[in-house]
């Protein structure tokens, strides 16, 4: 797998749908193992239980993936690029940069109040498979440095390192990401957004 | 356990040395269990390699811990302890707290790089035990935001809300952390700690 590429190779043992019929069943697969290994984790959760929720046979998860692994690394694939277009959408209408970045936090925390699970399993992948965490987070990066170069190039956010910059405004996310929705089951308050905006903003705007 | 106090109980099942020579043993086993744990995994980790590669007998792990899991949580404390107290003593000297956010940043870059495992271990905590992992982050942006309390007062910082603030610069910390140490096994360069402390430095000085 090449880390640095927008999209990993799929492990050998996953077999993509060749109909819309099977892309149904795939998908299926793909939201109950979310349900499985997001609600008991990945230890925890079997095959059967997947099957079991997907309303499918054992045969027809083996049509697709050779293992619990395979099925846990296409999840994270599907919330990886879920969770960027997500981000993308909210923020496509902002013109400056420095608004959408805490835009971007703020849609980030309405895509962990809706999708709890996705987002543990993300966390969990460290430990399940790290080459795919690893690969999630530095695609991630790579997306977000080269948003901050194109705004630094316009003025809009100050001359910094771009990546060291996408590191620190990703674990701001992930940490009170952590903190809020997914601890409390909610968005910060008015004043604690207040002070996100105020700290990056001062943080990023140039002099 | 109560999440937001100095110290959670004690796990039922850790039984604390009462001697000295105890203490040697117990110590023992939770710097090997820093090691079986860190490199294998919590789920790989067997109770008879944690005792190996402390040099001691199969019951000797029985006179302290019930399980596997109790000395993994041992080993929580341990780290949170640990982790703070070298930050404070990175940041003993320094009299301004907007100084003391980014020396202390650089101290836990090093403290990944002196101690991979015990770091990946407080992430796997989630997984293993969500009611310690979430102590350990909870009680250390407690401290975290009442030294940043003290700033503000003192003017050396801007008002702000506290907690907001800490979890934002925990995320910054952990995320650069594990880039840099964590994945290269190096510090950031000069440029990128440049960075690092406009953004920060920008980000919470008075105006």
């Amino acid at each position: 797998m090449n880390g640095n590429s927008g999209y990993p190779e799929r492990a050998t043992g996953v077999q993509l749908p060749k109909t819309a019929r099977g892309q149904i069943t795939f998908d299926k697969l793909i939201k109950a193992a979310e349900k499985v290994i997001g609600e008991s984790g990945y230890h925890e959760a079997s095959v059967s239980a997947i099957t079991q929720a997907a309303e499918v046979g054992m045969g027809t998860f083996y049509l697709y993936f050779r293992t619990k692994k395979d099925i846990f690394r296409e999840l994270i694939y599907y919330v990886h690029h879920d969770l960027r277009r997500f981000i993308q959408i909210s923020v496509a209408d902002i013109a400056d940069r420095k608004d959408a970045e805490v835009l971007g936090i703020q849609a980030f925390y309405r895509y962990c109040l809706e999708h709890p699970h996705l987002y543990a399993i993300i966390r969990e992948a460290e430990f399940v498979d790290y080459e795919i965490f690893r690969w999630h987070y530095s695609n991630f990066a790579r997306g977000y440095a080269g948003h901050l170069r194109v705004a630094m190039t316009k003025g809009q956010v100050k001359q910094l390192d771009p990546e060291m910059l996408a590191y620190c405004l990703i674990g701001i996310s992930v940490f009170t990401g952590m903190r809020w929705p997914c601890w409390e089951g909610k968005l910060p308050s008015k004043e604690e957004i207040d002070t996100l905006r105020e700290f990056i903003l001062s943080g990023i705007s140039p002099a």
